[in-house]
């Protein structure tokens, strides 16, 4: 949480001078996303979230990521919708940095998901694989399985410092994964980032997404295996079989899984387990001391990791195989 | 800005239970103040601000706050109302600590204030010198000219790191303040912090007053000498007589003040720059490498101070007599 750039009254004046929305009523810096700055807006037309896209976005990106969430609220999907200035430009810029000025969406994330909070996430996420049917941009995954290796090659050291013998362990998971990962699975865009805090309820109702950056076109079947990752572990490490059902459930009662995507399950979620480590680890190692954001710990899906790895049976089957 | 406070769903609906007001919609937490966690929480009934009183804030000094801020909507100032729950009880407890749900205050503070938001913010003091008339509780300014001896006595080694010399200095300040410290002026409970950051202005006009966490009984110019370090000097450390007078002027539209509070103008504002000084000294080392809120630099005080040092008629008539 973290607003790492300073908007003043003028610069927002100037840029609202390019929209249609009014005058601001409102401006105030959230506690939200810890890769960009957000601002909650309110205007007389009505209430924007104002995000400046810091380093860790590229900007060649954005076109992606605003062109997918305007395609997802023109097409019934509850993401909220960047707004167009008077010239049609959805990127903008304030402080020599790109912005966009994006609807509020109304929700609350969760912190602690329930049974019925996973099966509502699968429908919600199930949803968001039908409706991006016909965006016609495609940004390719450059956190996804051929990417892993490269990136644990500078990060021995750090898995190390980490846990003694824990680059070995990693070496050889990254060998299994490249030998058995999936091809051939129905692809499309998918969210890739689908945590509880990405996704909005109302009284316990799903009620929205948020933060596509990481947005890109994988297997669908790789994001319900993020999702079973982020959603379907208890505090203590171990994996609720009961919630991981519910969130299948709930995704097949709008997008059923073929075989094959079934069959994928436990070693999708072992590799997406693999890409949160890889990046926390590097995160938690380059992250200088007194940063104002605090990098998540690489330990949570170290454990994770170990789950799947012992036990890869588990995600469909729930009960461990060794 | 930080938010120390995690709330979860749970507890949120916990304490929302003891309201009427309705269910929640949606809860952000906020990148503002630096004593407090706060959060943005819209529900059924409207939106709201629930702040959480971190460790800074005397707990015993909340019914004052809260009183005073209920007294001033219900008196027509521009102020967050506290919502009272079912039982009337405007303090309730999150995670262990003390929390209050006020009003969501539209407006937006600046940054950079023009002379005419200075004007605007003059009259907008003054409104609330007006208001508290009849407020029955009462708190003692524990950050008065009495207390500011005493708390350098512990920072002198903090004053001579900040710049070799500046203790010698800062003790005869101290002197000269306990010699010329005003008596007998009109006192009321004032702000005691009322600085651009607290101020919201819609389209330009003043709109409201937040963050009365520092109110107190002290004389009302002393206020208004709070709010003449804090919003007429200008980035490069020179004071604006522009903008103090339009500060002035625009108190006098709501409160003439008398000549003995005019004749006491530059005591008091080199006293409310000792004042903030010393606070920031103390902070400034305190504060722990690393910690979320990065202390504010005592060093822009210790300028104000040099400029009413050198200078004792400058806020009256703008013209340095060194």
């Amino acid at each position: 949480m973290a607003v790492y750039t300073d908007i003043t009254d003028d610069e927002l004046s100037a840029l609202l001078a390019d929209f249609d929305l009014g005058a601001p009523l409102s401006f105030k810096g959230i506690a939200e996303g810890v890769e960009n700055s957000n601002f909650l807006l309110e205007t007389e037309a009505g209430r924007y979230i104002l995000t400046v896209y810091e380093k860790r976005v590229d900007a060649a990106d954005l076109p992606f990521f605003l062109g997918l969430m305007r395609w997802l609220a023109k097409h019934g999907y509850p993401s909220a919708e960047p707004m167009a200035d008077r010239a049609g430009e959805l990127i903008k810029r304030v402080r020599g940095k790109p912005c966009a000025i994006v609807e509020f969406l109304n929700g609350l994330s969760v912190r602690r998901p329930t049974v019925a909070h996973c099966r509502e996430a699968g429908a919600g996420l199930a949803g968001l694989h039908l409706a991006v049917d016909g965006f016609p941009m495609v940004r390719e995954n450059d956190l996804g399985q051929a990417a892993w290796a490269p990136m644990f090659a500078d990060l021995h050291g750090d898995a190390e410092k980490l846990k003694p013998g824990l680059a070995a362990t990693i070496a050889k998971d990254l060998e299994l994964l490249a030998a058995r990962w999936p091809v051939g699975l129905p692809t499309g865009v998918v969210h890739a980032d689908y945590f509880p805090d990405n996704v909005f309820f109302t009284g316990g109702k799903f009620a929205g997404t948020i933060d596509f950056y990481f947005a890109c076109v994988d297997a669908f079947a790789y994001d319900v295996a993020i999702a079973l990752n982020a959603w379907c572990f208890e505090p203590d490490g171990s994996f609720n079989i009961t919630s991981a059902r519910a969130l299948v459930a709930g995704y097949e009662t709008r997008r059923p899984l073929s075989d094959a995507e079934r069959a994928a399950l436990p070693i999708l979620a072992h590799g997406a387990a693999m890409r949160f480590f890889l990046t926390r680890l590097h995160d938690w190692h380059a992250t200088p001391v007194g940063a104002l954001v605090k990098p998540k710990d690489p330990l949570e899906y170290e454990r994770k990791l170990a789950v799947h790895r012992s036990s890869p049976d588990l995600v469909l089957f729930g009960t461990p195989t060794a």
